[in-house]
């Protein structure tokens, strides 16, 4: 039972090896600069020598079969054969509305995730690309694809239509999807789990911090709001995105310096954030370290961080009516102490006493990061999307198959 | 020490007649339709008939000069004469980052509310068109400006800041200002009078909901944060303005509709929110009474409008870290039994417990609406920003005249 998980954008593709009879990873890697001579093929076989190979690689099928002469190298290579690998799961940003879990796929999937090219313009084409150099190289070989809004598709009409003419959501589906869908799940069975308690009883809120970030009101295991919107620029700030704003900076800005529907969308997206504050990067650790060291721009860009971050988690705790835990996920969320400690220190009105030893510690494991009696808890469960995808491939592809 | 205020439109004028020896209003009316062949003048004096006016009324000066008339008029004034009017004060939305209080108007002031037009093109003009108007109907009488943005100008920038290019923010001011400020601050001070405790050691979120609508977080006294930012856009969903959205959803909706910056910002401000959700109304009133009737989309209005005013409570609350009163103000805070019920309902975990009877009861005056003993109070302070015009007016031109 070995499969093949892959994320592919529009120049990389990033593939984990998954071994399911005990989860394990064989190996993964990922091709970088697709389309170019000089592409770069990076490979970690588990208990080998890593590889690192620079080559001319022009579109996804040659990416893939790359892959899988690597997984099948008489010397690196962890497989006897690229026929071994059983199914493919791949992550797709997009799935609208017409996917809320994960489906095997076949040519009306192929169709639907077409139509919803519109919407997610950077992500959906390169996924389908993914897909069709799978088919190509491993024609007999069943698929499945794992959204990042599947999850959130049981979001209320309250939470996910937006207070803009009705006809724009008819014509456009202009509503809010939502993101990081695999991670807002896997961590919130993680944390029910932890915490010995049945999901179907608790309010959490997720924090996925990492470049991208959002949070999630998740009420007894279902999302009911979350901070990404139409597309991941809404919410938390994040790395270089901006998150919320005044919606009328958007015409304003784009009269005062003249900028095109692109370029305003490029500086909201790539140009903004902690980038855009900080003026030194849109790295945590980065920025942590500038405002260790005492810079004033590092310390305010944390600080709008920290605030936006807070105000979302009080908000959802108003949408649940409380909360029971909250939880830190992804690369900042699982990693920076010294955020936690400024979110948690000012949310004691929750009933959320911080233990200050246990955030600091750093042994990155699932942890409770609160006082024992402490009437909110906070966990660190760190996140991981390709397991999620490899364990809805495997349950799609081996155990469904009478259902089909 | 009678004073005029006035707040001025561009084809609008509305105006009160304060005897500030006891606060009461002498008379108070408004011209409508400015610039037309049938301007409308209402007029209400205290105690006599009320008139009804349709006359040609081209500008602003025509415009004073025939409320001054009514004002004098031998049956249906108030004044003997129009030189019994001691002092005028005026609206002005936009203060911008120049006036953290009330000023009394002069050269340099008019000048400064002049460079702020940018900032606010549909209003500011028009409070200037209103200063001069008064100036050549009433030379010699001193006027003073109260500011929507004045009592906001406390935020530190981590609330003020927007996470975008810092440039926009030195080159043209992009940041959060926040609006009804002078309903804020009048709010705030009766709240803590009426709940007899000082306001420097309150903590409250103050609603103010109209068919415009802010929320602010009021930390002992001082605005720390409001929900309305570069423009009365932003924040909570409104009568016909959207609130938050997506900003991604401007340059989406601006390619797929083609439509120019004027008409996105015309969607987002005139034809979103109550009206676009319901296709019923931008009015409370009538929203409430299709909902009553079984109307689905009003329903759905009213409960995206509720959801979204309780998650700003409770971003507001972990802003603070916790609160001690919320206080519901302007025609739906003041009015809307059925709002108030439905976010306080949700808010138990706050430890606010809504006394239904109370909240219930019309009596139109201060009123905790909470439970005896509750954590947090709910309270409901009817605004008055007539009387804050007037009394900051009234301070400027008579008690500070030795500090200038």
């Amino acid at each position: 039972m070995i499969i093949l998980v892959i994320n592919a954008g529009s120049s990389s593709l990033k593939f984990q090896l998954y071994q399911m009879t005990d989860e394990s990873v064989l190996a993964k890697g990922k091709v970088e600069r697709i389309g170019m001579e000089s592409a770069i093929l990076t490979y970690e076989p588990e208990g080998k020598q890593d590889i690192r190979e620079v080559r001319e690689i022009l579109e996804h099928t040659t990416a893939i079969r790359r892959v899988l002469d690597m997984l099948v190298h008489p010397e690196f290579g962890v497989l006897q054969s690229a026929a071994q690998i059983e199914a493919v799961g791949h992550r797709v940003v997009h799935g609208g509305e017409s996917f809320s879990s994960s489906v095997r796929v076949n040519e009306e999937v192929k169709r639907e995730i077409k139509r919803l090219f519109d919407l997610a313009p950077l992500h959906n084409p390169a996924h389908m690309l993914g897909i069709q150099a799978v088919e190509a190289n491993m024609p007999n070989t069943p698929q499945a694809v794992v959204f990042d809004t599947a999850f959130h598709q049981t979001m209320p009409e309250t939470s996910y239509l937006y207070p803009i003419p009705m006809v724009l959501y008819k014509k456009h589906k202009i509503r809010r999807y939502g993101f990081h869908g695999m991670s807002h799940a896997y961590v919130s069975e993680r944390a029910a789990s932890f915490l010995g308690r049945p999901l179907s009883e608790l309010k959490l809120v997720t924090c996925h911090i990492g470049n991208g970030a959002s949070c999630a009101a998740v009420l007894h295991g279902q999302s009911l709001d979350t901070s990404m919107g139409l597309t991941p620029l809404e919410g938390l700030m994040m790395g270089t995105r901006s998150g919320d704003i005044d919606p009328a900076i958007v015409p304003f800005t784009m009269g005062k310096e003249d900028l095109t529907l692109s370029e305003v969308n490029s500086m909201l997206n790539k140009h903004s954030g902690l980038m855009a504050i900080s003026g030194i990067s849109s790295d945590m650790r980065e920025i942590t370290q500038a405002m260790e060291a005492g810079d004033r721009n590092a310390t305010l860009a944390f600080k709008m961080y920290e605030y936006r971050l807070r105000k979302y988690i009080g908000a959802y705790a108003a949408a649940m009516n409380g909360i029971d835990a909250i939880v830190f996920t992804a690369g900042v969320g699982e990693n920076s102490a010294v955020l936690r400690d400024a979110v948690c220190r000012n949310l004691t009105f929750l009933g959320l006493e911080l233990d200050e030893a246990a955030n600091m510690r750093r042994d990155g494991g699932e942890r409770v990061i609160t006082k024992p009696g402490s009437r909110v808890q906070a966990l660190v469960i760190p996140t991981n999307e390709e397991l999620v995808i490899a364990r809805d491939t495997h349950r799609l592809i081996f155990k469904s198959n009478h259902v089909e």
